[in-house]
């Protein structure tokens, strides 16, 4: 019974229950999952129609990114550096409503999945506009995603008529609900400040009579709960608690603000938190209290954020700005240890959307979304803790083969299927339109 | 007059003093010198030995890295996420005891060379002990770089009586003094806690007396004045400032805990600063009070600090932080922007170094120490603002050429001169020893 294929010659990161880690170790897959992990030397039969040499590096589940909104890496870098709200209002606000459309959605998402492949994730969940053209776009790629249309109270890219925003969203819901295995459809309610509790509460049940995950960006600024209006004496949590719109399918993102009685409070209604350092430090933000939400038990995932706000797509990147971050905000070297932040970048990610029977671990019977790291570079020699190595020295260039459910997508850094140039050239036209119209043009900054 | 190489087809950021930013620039190098910066249209003659084609992308100064341990790399990732004194006295300390010759000083040296350049460093400074060793790794890599003899009152790798610890140092100045256009000789005086009064007031007149720069960590810990046997009256920086060690060739390394008053005090002295935020996160120092140190017009540069500390040597990782950490523990997304975060890493690192005369910009006159980034991958487009570029999207495996002292020394990503697999292979060999002696032998850390 041979394999489809079968990666050899690697250190195996299993990140299973008792993060195994198995050297000289193989993995074969057939028919899109699984079927053994463990030492090369235990494999009964090394038949396969494709061998994978991972030439002694990192073999690892694919990484989980917990938050993107695809499409704005058409806006990457496009305004830095500046004020909350000028960034928003000057900037990323008037690109939106003048360059949005389906057809520049799907070069955006498509340029994002090419950088998310090539930088070892194999998994998003992403919440935009015109959400239809990302599914396309992520169909294409063929990477894992976790795709919600957005819900908000103003008129956004495609659904000029806020009124119609929760349907908007429904109907995205049905049509790629089974559509393809790799896409689960979800709603992106955008934030308590920008949705009212009518709008909340519709979406609520719309997640809930589909069964889909429910995302919302909560907590992020500590400004939050006055630009929604809340007295001093309730939190957004607190709020979104009480609309009952918090539960084991809702992503909470950021929570940065999220205070003792908040994390007590989504922890006791079972919510998930994508947690984004990257954005949270460039946006200033502030701190998230992840260390607390992980003794209260909560599910935590890591994010990117969108291009705006970051500005990349690099999962690894990010685990290793989770494990510093903590630290010094805690003045406490132990906290976020490797092993934490890579559970948290691929199985905790992938509870976090509710897929975590299916992927973030290699163990049998799990669809085959894993990577292989190179490790023969200057920057990850010697290698002594393979956990470590990835979180504090290994770079997003480093991943060298990529492979969501079987298939491999990313062979020797090269992608196959897409045309990589092409969705360049696409993006470049549209930011040369971009560019023309934003008023930040400074060669300089 | 034919340039020996031009560097044409990129925008090139000058970081001169307007930080004036050329597209469709060129660069004429001749004689080691920069001859030309500017305008490829304005070239009144384009012949040269030899063309490099920037193909779209950016071309910098050299990065500046104002802290490191070279030989450290042979230590990376041996133990992390531990409190500060087991990393110390369980892992650091036995393994330099045991494994720090003049041989494993060479090939950690070697490889930290070629990571470096490889990721767009052109000039470091370094202290370690061995030094000799470093600075032979160093003429062998084409590297430019300040280094300094260890100066510290316990029995150190090469140096087992500390009574000769200035002697060592000085000898190992005089050595190297004028023997490379690359090299500059210094004193690396560890720090307050590790050394007497005595010893670092011989280090300071050894250091003044050959007039090169005196290298001392300095406020790195919350505890570093207990440590160093102060009361809490005296902080190290004054302390250091009484027995008059502070004046504009001191370079004080992290200055995590300066506190206004010590601020005043080493910009009253001139003295220079190194800021090292991945080393101040992973070890959980804390956040430098960088803005305040720029407000009171110190020089601050960037350095990454040695891979037993980081995991890595990534200057573009570095900025990174520097820009990230700032506006997230000031809650201000307008500090550390990027063109003052790429000064930090260029001009202001040479300028911390007493070498802004010769490098750190690309001006007509200087050394012609340059980078060019490639811009044609998907995690780098599209490009909008250069400076925003280079420090929120891009990474160190984005550096396609550099040149240090006029000198290609990486070119399309590859090192000719140096055999980088043999160095990989040494370095394997020692890491091999230092595993088996290690007490933390945990596959899964």
């Amino acid at each position: 019974m041979a394999f489809d294929i079968l990666v050899v010659n690697g250190t195996v990161l299993t990140v299973n229950a008792d993060f195994d880690v198995v050297e000289e170790g193989a993995v074969g897959v057939r028919d899109g999952r699984i079927e053994f992990v463990g030492a090369a030397a235990d494999l009964a039969d090394t038949a396969a129609d494709r061998t994978i040499d991972a030439e002694g590096g990192l073999i690892l589940p694919g990484l989980v990114n917990t938050h993107t909104h695809m499409p704005m890496s058409l806006f990457r870098g496009l305004a830095d550096d500046l004020p909350l709200e000028s960034w928003l209002h000057e900037h990323i606000f008037p690109a939106e409503q003048r360059h949005i459309t389906p057809d520049t959605v799907r070069a955006g998402a498509l340029l994002s999945c090419a950088e998310m492949l090539l930088s070892g994730t194999t998994c998003c969940c992403d919440g935009y506009f015109h959400e239809d053209a990302v599914a396309e776009a992520v169909h294409a790629a063929g990477i894992r995603a976790v795709l919600g249309q957005g819900v908000i109270d103003f008129p956004a890219p495609g659904v000029p008529d806020p009124e119609k925003n929760v349907q908007c969203a429904l109907d995205f819901v049905r049509k790629w609900k089974d559509r393809s295995p790799l896409i689960s459809p979800a709603i992106f309610c955008h934030s308590p400040y920008t949705c009212s509790a009518k709008t909340l509460a519709a979406a609520r049940d719309a997640a809930r009579g589909e069964g889909v995950l429910f995302q919302v960006h909560l907590a992020e600024t500590r400004g939050e709960g006055e630009a929604t209006g809340l007295d001093g004496g309730i939190t957004p949590v607190a709020w979104l608690a009480g609309l009952g719109v918090l539960d084991e399918n809702t992503l909470a993102v950021h929570a940065v603000w999220a205070d003792a009685m908040d994390i007590g409070v989504l922890a006791d209604h079972g919510a998930m938190i994508s947690h984004n350092p990257d954005s949270n430090m460039k946006l200033a933000s502030g701190v998230a209290p992840v260390m607390e939400m992980l003794a209260a038990g909560l599910t935590v995932g890591i994010g990117t954020d969108g291009c705006a706000s970051n500005n990349n797509l690099d999962m690894i990147s990010a685990m290793g700005a989770a494990a510093r971050l903590h630290k010094a905000a805690l003045l406490d070297p132990t906290v976020m240890d490797a092993k934490t932040v890579i559970r948290m970048a691929t199985i905790e990610g992938a509870r976090a959307l509710g897929l975590s029977d299916r992927i973030g671990s290699i163990e049998a019977g799990k669809e085959a979304d894993l990577i292989v790291v190179d490790a023969r570079q200057p920057h990850l020699y010697p290698l002594y803790h393979p956990a470590s190595h990835m979180v504090y020295a290994a770079k997003g260039s480093d991943v060298r083969h990529v492979m969501v459910g079987g298939r491999l997508l990313v062979e020797d850094r090269k992608i196959h299927h897409l045309s990589v140039p092409g969705i360049m050239a696409d993006v470049h036209r549209i930011a040369d339109e971009i560019r023309r119209t934003d008023s930040k043009r400074d060669l300089s900054g």
